[in-house]
């Protein structure tokens, strides 16, 4: 393959787009590989397609290599799938929904649980045609409340989806290990850098789940990871280790005034200060009221949510907690209308004789006591025992993990750092399956419920994602295995040195190489440079003034390291460079 | 490549489906290749998606070799850009339309004019920079009336669709050159037979436009052909031979009645009984009232077309010729509130008073004498002369076309047949860079006005018009350029013969070759037999009851040849075949 600048649809851009936030949207856009269409829509340029393949192309070979089978399903559905496993609801604002011209409802697939079990069931009877593997490298489809940063969050995205059938929870245990080997060489393969983080199951139901998050500090994940044992996990997954019950006689509850203390750190202040307590953040009771609305129902729940003073409520957590159930902040007009809730003063004392639910973080154990607000302005009161004071509707993980947290597994220190999801693998078990009615005839004539996994690869946000980890200053430096192009060559100024570059082009295209040749006329060699920097071929090849001399200079992308060396060698020495 | 029918998601049927019409809906389905989702949309089971894949393959190699860049655009777009040229509401209930959650207008994209239209703008801007070819192949939406005929003609379907950018009307034509040139390589490598016929120009606009149909009883489209000098063209582009004006006295008009003649048979046949006369009925003038709406406008015009009466008016041209207004069949009810159309005699005498636009056959030239209605029932006028008795407001292609007509070229009869559309190549010309006022920069600094060429070839309609052309009774006939394996290899019952039959797939994929083998246990040899001819890959080698002799036999789907060959040489015969 030999492409060349005087030709191709390319034009980089001097400075970054308006609308760009993140290093992936600026340098994708400014290197001409991708291009905004609408909020979360974006359209490939040439060089981007070629990215955006040969991600494809090694998710493909490595799901191949697996036993997977690809299928291809469209995007455009009909509800009824959808409708079945309540999904249609469920989903809410995230799907895109439209009617065809008789009025029937269809959706824009967001992903495609029901289509492949359907599938399965189409085809197979016997417990002798399991197990099997199948996946699609195909556009999905979601109504993001907040696209953002280019395609490394689109409501328009390619995914590699698969879907593993199995008679048992073993074989289901065996698919997910395939799958996790898979993914481990598709990352390493492409060049990402990743963790392996426990992760919940969100929308798709299910249980056992691991994410697969490439560090990034513009990533929308938060992920913990334990030095000391290993254990890694989506700060939505991390689950908080509860201390024991304490038990024994507590003092009586005591309601003190508190004026002026509606911050955790006022309030502590003010009851060392004028009460002569001893009291710290960690020991007081926060009371987070949310209102709770579930997609296809039209009540909302008055909700709080119970975490020590010394966290706040992280709402992803909370979100995470209560899906499908989608909570929202409570505001100063729904205070109003529930008189019995004092804003800022909020103890659990009475929520129950209001008939509101209550959630605790796990450390709120039976027998712990707290400061707490004592359900009038000004006022808080100490001593509130759990379990005797109140009793909580149960426990939620909705506080914020904060680094130094104990390791559930260890109980060593925590870290903390931000990711991109890129991967997710899944045991569904028998949910789809369930709704499907998915059964294979037994040896003994007796029905099995099928189990299944559920995998997941963002293709076109690896694009975004290997932007992000290997940017420099200059631009983008891709992988080999995912680069438009081998080397990039670049022929400066005069006509007998782009004749040269051409040459040599021609000859690495003739060896197999695939070539980024720069022959444009007329563009000065300093323009020419920072394009080979912004476009991110690994190799680059100048041939430039030393021409004069003999000799050419042969750059590494990646390491910055240049060298000269002579032009008699230049197609040899890049070729091995390419194919090291 | 070793697929192995023991795992193989495959499951053929032996039945046809219920709702199949057409042999290329039955046969993929009951093959295992398509499944049906909803009406017009299909999933594609492994061995389609290979069929699928090697037909994109061979498109994208053949639109590389001729220097056009690939992109790949979103099929979800915003409103706005189909508003700017009209299409939005021009596209009517073809277009799949649908809100995102803020309310924004989007459509799915059945045909991107308009967003490479925006691109080019996007990065160029210079005269130097033209001219360029893009093109993706991509997911389109369509929401057919009918659809039909399983993935012949779906509402999801793949495209490939190409967009020339040139500064002049010579380059255009070289673009249009260079893709009708690509065209005919990319169906001759399919294995596709064609013919290349004149086109109008339905919804895009534009001028100059052939179609490549694939002949098929099945076909939706008509076209005619001259054996004689080599004319093509769909019916609805067929333009017909106006003979010359008659000139001279005619006799002066008279009103005949012509009672229980509602028919032009029963006319004809009256008149030349009970009046003398000596009748034809291509003398006669028939005058069929259609009501045409345009998309976007809620008014109904009611329109005449008259025709000779030896011909039905033939929808499809009407409705060509009318384009984007759409013909509908004026109903009884329409008849009670025009009572000055009296149905079963209308003559054109009145219309014009009756403020009816009237467009008839290019036939009917001034000076022609015909024989029509009299508007009055039971009556019909003989010497009804066009520009005396009555003056059109134009002529209309509407007519059915006829075996026999003279060919617009060169007076010799044409024949007609059936195809299918698998390719459309079309000079637009300006219309779409006049909406977006897409111009480069000139030499002389004036802005030029970019002019487009519009490319399109059914992707996976290819698939489907390969099985129409090249099944038998048995079943699929693949070209090897498209099937999803060169070779299927049939183990036959007994342990060895399906440890031999590895053997040779085994060799026969070290060497390169794609390999299907069947390698069931427990499954008859007439079931795998019958299974083979029905998935159709061109080369079948069956290791059976010959193998105690050394023989194995060697088939070619295509000719239904058949060899029994050594053993020994069957991975060189077979290989042999392959490459042949």
């Amino acid at each position: 393959m030999l492409l060349r600048m005087s030709s191709l649809f390319l034009r980089t851009l001097r400075d970054d787009p308006a609308d760009a936030e993140v290093p992936s949207h600026k340098l994708l856009v400014r290197a001409g590989y991708v291009r905004r269409v609408a909020p979360g829509i974006y359209s490939w340029l040439p060089l981007g397609k070629m990215v955006l393949e040969n991600v494809a192309r090694v998710v493909r070979e490595e799901m191949d290599r697996m036993g997977g089978q690809e299928v291809l399903f469209p995007a455009l559905l009909p509800r009824e799938y959808y409708e079945n496993t309540g999904r249609w609801t469920e989903y809410g604002d995230l799907l895109f929904r439209l009617k065809d011209r008789k009025g029937v409802d269809y959706l824009l697939g967001p992903t495609h649980e029901e289509m492949f079990t359907d599938m399965v069931k189409g085809e197979y009877s016997s417990y002798k045609d399991y197990p099997v593997t199948l996946y699609q490298i195909q556009t999905k489809y979601r109504d993001e409340a907040r696209p953002r940063a280019g395609i490394l969050r689109g409501r328009e995205f390619v995914m590699k989806d698969s879907y593993s059938f199995d008679l048992d929870d073993d074989g289901l245990k065996r698919s997910y290990e395939r799958h996790r080997e898979t993914y481990i060489r598709i990352f390493d393969r492409l060049g990402i850098d990743y963790r392996i983080c426990f992760a919940t199951s969100g929308a798709m139901g299910g249980s056992a789940s691991e994410e697969f998050l490439a560090p990034a500090e513009t990533g929308e994940d938060t992920f913990v990871a334990c030095h000391s044992c290993g254990y890694a996990a989506n700060a939505e997954a991390v689950t908080t280790p509860a201390p024991a019950a304490v038990t024994g006689e507590q003092p009586a509850l005591e309601v003190l005034d508190t004026p002026g203390t509606p911050t955790i750190e006022t309030l502590v202040a003010h009851l060392n200060t004028h009460h002569g307590l001893d009291v710290t953040a960690d020991r007081t009771l926060k009371n987070v009221v949310v209102k709770v609305t579930t997609p296809g129902s039209d009540k909302t729940e008055t909700l709080v949510i119970g975490v020590p003073g010394d966290r706040e409520v992280d709402f992803k957590r909370l979100e995470a907690a209560l899906a499908p159930g989608e909570p929202a902040i409570f505001e100063a007009e729904d205070f109003v209308k529930h008189p019995g809730l004092v804003r800022g003063y909020i103890g659990p004392q009475v929520l129950r004789d209001l008939g509101i639910r209550y959630l605790v973080d796990p450390r709120v154990v039976d027998g712990s006591a707290w400061v707490t607000g004592a359900n009038e302005p000004g006022r808080h009161a100490v001593n509130v025992v759990a379990g005797r004071d109140f009793v909580a509707d149960g426990t939620i993980e909705a506080a914020e993990v904060k680094a130094g947290d104990a390791c559930p597994v260890c109980g060593s220190g925590l870290s903390i750092d931000r990711g991109i999801e890129i991967g997710h693998i899944f045991q569904l078990g028998r949910k789809y399956a369930d709704a499907a009615k998915l059964d294979a005839l037994g040896p003994d004539g007796k029905p099995i419920r099928i189990t299944m996994g559920s995998y997941g690869v963002g293709v076109s946000r690896a694009v975004a994602v290997l932007t992000e980890q290997r940017h420099d200053e200059l631009g983008l430096r891709w992988t080999r295995e995912v680069a438009p192009a081998d080397v990039h060559i670049v022929g400066t100024g005069k006509d007998d040195q782009i004749e040269v570059a051409g040459r040599i082009a021609g000859e690495l295209e003739a060896r197999g190489l695939r070539v980024l040749l720069d022959d444009r006329a007329g563009v000065s060699p300093g323009v020419k440079f920072k394009d080979a920097e912004l476009l991110g071929m690994p190799t680059i090849l100048i041939v430039g003034r030393g021409l004069a001399q003999g000799v050419v200079e042969l750059r590494d992308r990646a390491t910055g390291a240049k060298e000269e060396i002579p032009v008699a060698e230049a197609a040899d020495r890049v070729e091995a460079a390419c194919r090291a």
